[in-house]
């Protein structure tokens, strides 16, 4: 993984998060202690500690780690024509390469603890508020240009979200053809919905 | 819970599922054990085995007696006009009493496991497969009384699930809105995609 793409862990903390993420695709979100991340990485759980106090720290960074990935991908360019750049958004968020596919399982494992653990719900609000931006902005844009009808924004840009969100997480639970139905709905939506209609 | 709709379940059966509802309730789906199972059942963990000889069995059985709660709200009924009994299996499948949610919350938490639990994985399968069942019967009456436009109605049903699927799973991670979203969504895309379009 690039250093680049994670300015503010060091390399030891790196490495953790590396040996995190061997530790859950062989074990599960729900059978992950300190100790089996400590054998992926190679040392003590004292080492382990010494960086992270407890395993809820620990898997707060963890989210960061990997979500920062995730919210590269969703970047702002504001000189795109705002048609082509939805759609461009659209299918960033709904290519799931083998590599992020794992790493998706683990995402969906640890938001279905969500509700009992304030802290990660606090790193999924803020991950999905940037996205929500540079969606409704697209929106926006093509609003003001008279390429889209005059939608609501911030409606458009949560139902894209919840399509983009169903279809991973039914992509990684059970329904492999669930990225390509929610590719051509999202598609379906835009084009019939969002798109400014020819009279 | 009325005892007529799980004809299948024993009154001890019952009782260890809804033994398993209150465990479920306060330790979530990572902490579950058999012997917190047996304690809100008043019993020991040898009175749950005579039951159920694994975790995984009484899992599979527990999802068996919730999914036919849910089952039993979306049933075929073949003399409706095509466009409300869409529209009314919509709001059928977006409500969420707080009874509800409670069960969502934890069925969402067993769905994450589903990539490493072929039996649960089977169970939402055959669940799913019933929903789609009774929604592609209507979408394809509606073409038929020419209420509906030739769309591909196996497209059409699984997109209404991703829909439905992805407001349940979010408004039980983080996203209040989610369920209104997606009842919003749900009907503009079947406004603008479904419903015969006049000329």
């Amino acid at each position: 993984m690039a250093e680049s793409s994670h300015p503010s862990f060091s390399n030891a903390n790196r490495e953790i998060m590396e040996a995190t993420t061997r530790a859950l695709r062989e074990h599960g979100y729900a059978d992950l202690t300190i100790k089996r991340i400590a054998d992926e990485y190679g040392k003590t759980t004292a080492a382990i500690h010494y960086h992270y106090d407890t395993k809820d720290e620990l898997l707060a960074a963890f989210l960061d780690y990997h979500l920062s990935q995730f919210d590269a991908t969703v970047t702002a360019e504001t000189d795109d024509d705002p048609k082509s750049r939805l759609f461009d958004l659209l299918d960033e968020m709904l290519v799931a390469p083998q590599s992020h596919r794992e790493f998706l399982v683990v995402l969906f494992q640890m938001r279905s603890q969500a509700p009992y653990n304030e802290a990660l719900c606090d790193r999924f609000h803020q991950s999905e508020a940037r996205v929500l931006t540079v969606l409704e902005d697209v929106i926006d844009r093509g609003i003001d240009t008279g390429a889209f009808a005059e939608v609501d924004s911030a409606h458009v840009a949560r139902s894209i979200i919840l399509i983009v969100d169903g279809a991973h997480s039914r992509s990684v639970a059970f329904d492999e053809d669930a990225l390509e139905t929610g590719r051509r709905l999202a598609h379906e939506y835009i084009e019939s919905v969002v798109l400014a209609q020819s009279e």
